[in-house]
């Protein structure tokens, strides 16, 4: 699959949605891309089963605060400088790249390190949406090393990490992208083509990338374009469930950048005012209430949208007076298995609430 | 030169002293490098001039708050995995190793590394005393970098770091340091011989000998500790003036943990209660104002000693009520050349006061 100028910015909208809220504001990433795209004619996108089982697959993205990344710029360096450095530690070349999380702008940014480095992206991630720390990836769920990793940063820092547990690694990557000004390229898990075919959550590039386009497309025509992106989700087999949870205008936010991340929650009202929604965040949305009682919970995806636009806003551009649809969509089979909700659900982030699906929970039926 | 137990526990004290309240309490080292020495003979200690000038040459020692160093002990394994792991970067055999500072813990604890490594370590040292942070060792003064550095840490995690500054690298490490528990192992500015002999502060590991062996023979013929101590850093031709700035009781001391470091300030008063002693101290006493004149400041060395057993007190140490001796002496000459005062003079600890020698300040002739 290529990837041309449309099906970045559908890219875009596919993965800001995906993020939950998090992974970054896409639009840095698209346009980073689109000028990349005036150098190569486009990107190469490989399927999962495409990669030899000895090949080298390098996962990558940027960790840090996003409310960090929409003011202080990367260099342009970093993220080729890192995977040359991984090259040089694990002695061979990298044969392939994909996104860490493919929500927000870290489900596009590894299109342009690989075009840098000559190499595809995989048409796969390793957290299915976006989640704000490290050991949230799959390959972690699933008992791969994260290290070595490499961290670079746009001072022209660079760190090799190796240590003996992967929360131990999330700890000292996110203590070095604090001491290096809140925001840090990273990569790591690096992974075998096996490992990746075995582990990574596959397809979802061209998932966001049909959700993007269905929304693009909607738009164009004149129809509902939330519907479209459910229709989209469901159809990609990853998200076997989406639809509307919330309607309502934001009435009260409280955000702030603690220990790496932006942290807070947001007020929804109704129209009518008789209904309330309350999302918890930490980077990413976590928690959906509505009227106190958990309509959606992470691993499930929680979106805040425009609703006239169908633009998703990421948590670093939520407003007070935003008017909004919350959107929800059952996460990918992999990140609800139990091994995988001690990672990431609800528990993970210190609520007291067990894991519940969201189809369950809004007694939502298969379309 | 041969260390057996006795050098060991002079180097202890001497270090104890040179480190101007910093570098860390030498106890714990003393007791790693008794240990040590059930296993080993003795250590050795080569004088910087016996280096081929292509020899690799590592300084090394701990970074963090001393406070956390009291408290959190290492795993063992920090130091020698930093080493080996910095040959491998630089694709050769570490030569010889010397203490980063001698002052403090870290004059003593490069002995253990080195005789793990099965290297000699240099009779020099990268500061002539501790000071708190990385770039203001002499080889960043001198211009050379830091990078590749290695930091180790007791949760096994490794950290090699390469970054364009030597502040950029500082602060790095700083941040790795906190993520980390507060203390980790770090191997810096690796050096050739011929650099090493050029930038390094020669004869400080026997000036700090010298300097403890003095206290030990002074306590066990009734004479003067501090007196012999002061003739024993004149004599080491490093330290040219050195004798009591104050004497008194502590009566306020404020200290915390703050940003990696240890920083505060402790207030001594006279017996007679008429005078009074202002310390200020991140990691290290900075500076010393007897009733609000200043009558010492870095380069020089402050060190706080209790007044009976001239044991010197570091700054995590302090106790409100301890009966003390504030001690002063000249720094090296090479500290206090105009460069060099760029950064580690007053202003670069953010004190206004321009740099006078305390051999001025306090009327002080050569004996």
């Amino acid at each position: 699959m290529r990837i041309d100028r449309t099906a970045l910015a559908d890219l875009a909208t596919g993965a800001a949605f995906l993020g939950s809220g998090g992974g970054g504001d896409p639009y840095y990433s698209q346009l980073l891309g689109e000028a990349e795209l005036a150098r190569v004619d486009s990107f190469e996108v490989v399927p999962l089963d495409s990669l030899a089982d000895d090949a080298l697959v390098v996962p990558c993205g940027w960790i840090g605060a996003p409310t960090v990344s929409v003011e202080k710029l990367p260099s342009g360096r970093e993220a080729l400088a890192g995977l040359r450095r991984l090259e040089q530690e694990i002695g061979r070349p990298i044969d392939a790249v994909l996104p860490i999380e493919i929500g927000g702008g870290n489900g596009l940014a590894p299109l342009v390190s690989a075009a840098r480095l000559g190499v595809p992206v995989v048409d796969a991630d390793g957290m299915g949406r976006a989640f704000p720390e490290s050991q949230m990836a799959i390959f972690n769920i699933h008992g791969l090393s994260a290290c070595p990793s490499v961290l670079t940063a746009a001072c022209g820092s660079l760190n090799v990490i190796e240590t003996d547990d992967n929360l131990t690694h999330e700890r000292v990557a996110r203590g070095l992208s604090v001491a290096l000004g809140g925001i840090a390229h990273m990569v790591e898990y690096p992974l075998s083509g096996r490992q990746a075919k075995d582990h990574a959550i596959g397809g979802s590039v061209s998932a966001a990338i049909a959700a993007g386009a269905a929304i693009r497309l909607a738009r164009a025509s004149g129809d509902d374009p939330f519907e479209a992106l459910y229709a989209a989700l469901r159809a990609s087999g990853l998200y076997p469930f989406a639809g509307e949870i919330f309607d309502g205008k934001i009435v009260d936010l409280e955000r702030e950048t603690r220990g790496g991340f932006s942290v807070g929650r947001v007020v929804i009202e109704s129209f009518g005012g008789g209904d309330r929604m309350d999302l918890e965040f930490q980077n990413e949305n976590l928690i959906a209430r509505r009227n106190g009682e958990v309509v959606a919970m992470v691993p499930d995806l929680i979106t805040v949208m425009d609703r006239e636009t169908a633009d998703s806003i990421t948590t670093e551009r939520l407003k007070y007076g935003q008017r909004v649809k919350i959107v929800g969509a059952a996460a990918p089979a992999m990140l609800r298995e139990a091994q995988a909700l001690k990672f990431v659900g609800p528990a993970a982030f210190g609520f007291g609430d067990a894991y519940r699906p969201i189809e369950e929970l809004n007694g939502w039926t298969q379309a």
